[in-house]
Formats: C-alpha cells, sequence, structure tokens
C-alpha cells in the first residue's frame, strides 16, 4: 500500500454505491477506500424512513470502527433519509450524494439560460429516483434552495432490471441467449413509460439528475430514450459529482486530516453483509473492473 | 372471536404469502390467524440461504412466542432454503409450500398420462420461482421423490412488477394514466422472454407451477402468454394446495391440538417489520381484501 494515506468509507444498500467508488478512484491517489454493500437488508429504497435510519447508522458505524476518516453514503435513499441522522452520530465527515448531484443540476441548468425571465422562472431538473427517495423530496428540498426547481419521478423498476443486467451495454454472458435484445427492449419500453410520463409533468426540464447510484448503467439507454421522445435533456450523475465533491474536500483539508499521499493508485477493500459471491459477480458491472475478494460481515440484521 | 380456536401462524418476507392466507381462511372457519411479513429485510429470493435462514427463524419465533400452534411457512424461498432448520428450531408443526405444490403437480400430470412409456418418461413440470428457490433445487427435489421430472426457471423480475402493480388484472388506481396498457404490456413482454425460454428447454411439460406466492396475481398474464404461445399448460399454484393440506391437517388432528371451533369466520391480525401503511395499501392486493390495520414490530434486523 505504500506510505498508509487518508481511508475513506464508502456504503451502499448494495452494488450501486460502486458507481461512486469508480469515479472516486481516479480522484484519491493514495487512499485507501474500504466499501460496504448492506446486501443482506437491500433494497433500502422501498422502505420506510425508520428502518433505513437504522440500517444506515449500522453500516456507518462498522467502516468508523474499520478506520474510516471521512464517509461517503453512496446511496440516494440512504442520503434522502438518514444524513442528518449520521452526522449527528458520527465524528467523522459525512459527505451524501444528493447535496452534490443538485449543485451539478444547477449549474447545468445555469449554462443553458436564455435571458428570458418568463422561461427562466419555468426552467427545472427532472429527478428520477427510488420510491423512498423520491418521497422524501430531499432532492426538491436541495434543488429549491439553489434556486432550482425540481420535478420528482419515483422508477423503482429500474434497480431489478439493472440487477439483473437487462441492459443494452451488457457484454453478452457466455451462453447468452438470443433473448438478450428482447431483454433490452424490456428496459427501453420501462424507460419510455417513465420518461415519456416525467417530461409530461415537467415539460420546461433542462436537464435530467439520475438519483440512484444503480442509475448510470442506464445512461446511454437513457439518453437514447430521451433522444426518441424528442427531449435530449442534458443528463447529470450525481455519483461524478459526489467524487468530485470528496476530492475537493481532501484536498482542503488534507493536511488537518492527514491528507492523500498523492502517491500511486487508491486502495481498495470490500464488505458485504450478504453472499459475497453474489456482490463478487454483479459488483465488477457496477465498479467497472474487477472487486477482487469480498468480505462476508454480519451486522445483526 | 366467539369460542377461541387454534391460533396458526404464517409467515412470508412481505405481502406474497397472503396469497396462501387468502386461500386458507375460508378453509379454516373458527382459528385465529397472525401473519407476519418481514417486510423491513425483504425480498428473500435475492439472497444467500444462511441470511434467508437466520430472518427465516426470527419470523417463525416471532409467531410461535404471539401463541401460533401450527406454522405456515408461506414463502417459496424460506421454505426451499431453511424448512428443516424451522421444523428442528421450533416444537410446533410446520408446513411449506413447496411439498403441497410438487404433490398438486404431479397429480395433474398424472391426470394427462397417455399410456405410451416413452412420451411418460419424458413428461414433467416447469416450475417457475425466485432466483434462491430455483438455486436450492428443492422443487426438483420434491417432484423427483414423486418421480416427476421438474424443470426449473428463475423469474427475478415477476415480484416487482406484481409489488408495481403492472398488471392487467389490477384495478387502475384513482387517476391512473393512459399508460396502464403500456404497463401491463411490460410485464407481458417478460413473461414472454421467461415462458420462451423455460419451454424451449423443457417441451416436455404438461404443468406449470407458481413457485413463488406473489405469482397467482399473474395467473391470468400467464395462461394467457401460455395459449400465445401454443403452449397451454395446467397452471398448479401453491398457495391453493398449501392451504389444503393445512385444513387436512386441522381436521386430522383437530381434537388432540385443541383443533377448530369450526364456528364463524376466521380472524385475522397482521404484523410487518417495516412501513405498515405500505403493507396495509399493497396487502389488501394479495388478500382479495383490506388487510386492517397491521401492527409494526422489530426483529432486530
Amino acid at each position: 500500500m505504500g506510505a498508509k494515506g487518508l481511508t475513506i468509507g464508502v456504503f451502499d444498500s448494495g452494488f450501486g454505491g460502486l458507481t461512486v467508488l469508480r469515479e472516486l478512484l481516479p480522484l484519491v491517489a493514495g487512499a485507501h477506500c474500504v466499501y460496504l454493500g448492506d446486501t443482506a437488508r437491500l433494497p433500502y429504497g422501498s422502505k420506510s424512513r425508520e428502518t433505513i435510519v437504522r440500517y444506515a447508522l449500522s453500516s456507518a458505524r462498522f467502516l468508523q470502527q474499520r478506520g474510516a476518516q471521512l464517509l461517503v453514503v453512496a446511496c440516494n435513499t440512504a442520503t434522502a433519509l438518514a444524513l442528518d441522522e449520521l452526522r449527528a452520530a458520527l465524528t467523522i465527515p459525512v459527505v451524501g450524494v444528493i447535496q452534490p448531484g443538485a449543485e451539478a443540476a444547477a449549474a447545468a441548468c445555469r449554462e443553458q439560460e436564455t435571458g428570458d425571465r418568463e422561461q427562466e422562472k419555468m426552467a427545472g431538473v427532472l429527478v428520477l429516483a427510488t420510491q423512498a427517495t423520491i418521497e422524501s423530496h430531499a432532492y426538491a428540498r436541495a434543488c429549491a434552495a439553489l434556486g432550482l426547481k425540481a420535478t420528482e419521478k419515483a422508477c423503482p423498476l429500474l434497480v431489478p432490471l439493472v440487477e439483473e443486467g437487462w441492459i443494452c451495454e451488457e457484454t453478452p454472458a457466455v451462453g447468452g441467449s438470443a433473448n438478450d435484445a428482447a431483454r433490452a427492449s424490456v428496459t427501453a419500453q420501462v424507460l419510455r413509460i417513465y420518461l415519456g410520463e416525467a417530461l409530461r409533468d415537467a415539460p420546461e426540464s433542462r436537464a435530467l439528475l439520475l438519483g440512484c447510484t444503480h442509475y448510470p448503467l442506464l445512461r446511454p439507454e437513457i439518453e437514447r430514450t430521451l433522444a426518441e421522445l424528442g427531449r435530449p435533456l442534458r443528463v447529470i450523475d450525481s455519483a461524478q459529482a459526489t467524487a468530485r465533491v470528496v476530492a475537493r474536500i481532501l484536498s482542503e483539508n488534507g493536511g488537518a486530516r492527514g491528507g492523500l499521499t498523492g502517491v500511486g493508485e487508491a486502495t481498495c477493500e470490500f464488505f458485504a453483509t450478504d453472499s459475497v459471491r453474489k456482490f463478487e459477480r454483479l459488483g465488477s458491472r457496477f465498479l467497472g473492473r474487477p472487486v477482487g475478494e469480498v468480505q462476508l460481515v454480519d451486522l445483526g440484521g
């Protein structure tokens, strides 16, 4: 590992947060990243606030015990419903995915300003996320604080479709059937339904914010569907925005916190609360490279 | 409640087991049924054996503490992966959904016997279920013990599609959009993919067994798809078969166990480990009538 740098804890209910880690790794040379997927209790996105807070706290405490000096809540649902509780309970800085996502969306919308005051009043961002994230209205609040109107759309079927690999970009599995195209067409049809409904409700949207860490895997398909619907909105990825915020915090506070060594690739360690084999198999799809060995941890759920 | 009869505990990871309770209630007059949906930890179907056993044991112990004198494991995944452990840990009779389903399938196949020995050797049943149930091969074993060949097909997207109500038979919600038909057509397309693949692998199937308690809500759509594919197999529902087995056990052992009073409608009590509002809202779709008040219980997950 070379000179031991800062330890960053990253957690999600499952694999989705690996899209945040994927964006983060190139920006935090010398850091050690400990990732926890709370797969025994996933998904968080369809559960209640009380349950999500309880799960998020136990996941976060585990990472702090593993030496995390900064925590990334790489899960939109946990950020939406448990960020305040996590900040109150932990003694380390906690970064969620919603504020960075909202800021990136606001910047994208500002770039498209027309100068027409009436048009500007109506302009806004369309946010896609899980049921629990949408019901929390956390994105709407974060956007409103930045002067941006958000229209929120729950898309509960996208996570299972991504986890099953019913996506175009998926490399066909060995022995993959002729049904791969049919499978991808199901996802395309689901996206047409969700995006069609959302754009009818928010005709003035200028950007589309991916408010779930699973959705970056659907980005090409989402962009294709937007084009088909004649509404080629700019797509904003909370995962990218969050990684940039973490890197900025670390570079600003590096000295004070022990900092990044800036030397060598960031290293990773992976934990999951359910089957590590499944994590090893699915995780690589989200991380963009093999996750390697995953360790099983029991959080008592 | 009138004369207090036998108490029956019924559990599932969520709402699906209500399809078993729905079939059971008309057969157990005078009984009191306590239903637990372990919704804070659902779904079981995509998790590992170790995790499912742990969850099933804590759910079952809760029901025994609530007075259950007989336990119905109204969840295919928990039956497939934890039935032996439940029987070893509990002091009350435990009925799962797999053996009754396999017996009903065997009976249905026998009814269609042709007398041609070569054809009979190939005949079998097609089982649709969750990933975890399929990977356990519990249905294949139960069917093999009855001299029946089972071809197993994991259908992981059906549970989320049912939970989202993307089904034809769904009464359109107030304010339901013109997209209802488009939503149902997604489910139809998913069924065509799953059933098309499964029937290619098992051309000699004579019956189709619904090996997940969510699937009875898709039964009309499944029958329609089978007809479209030119393979109108007889559809067997584990929920119905299980309810009949429970009723038979109770009538055989009624006297010895305190028995059914046989008087008045069976009464029900509902518990959930996550949001009771969501349970109240979704549960009625599975039970076929309003579930009424649901009580929250914390199993420590």
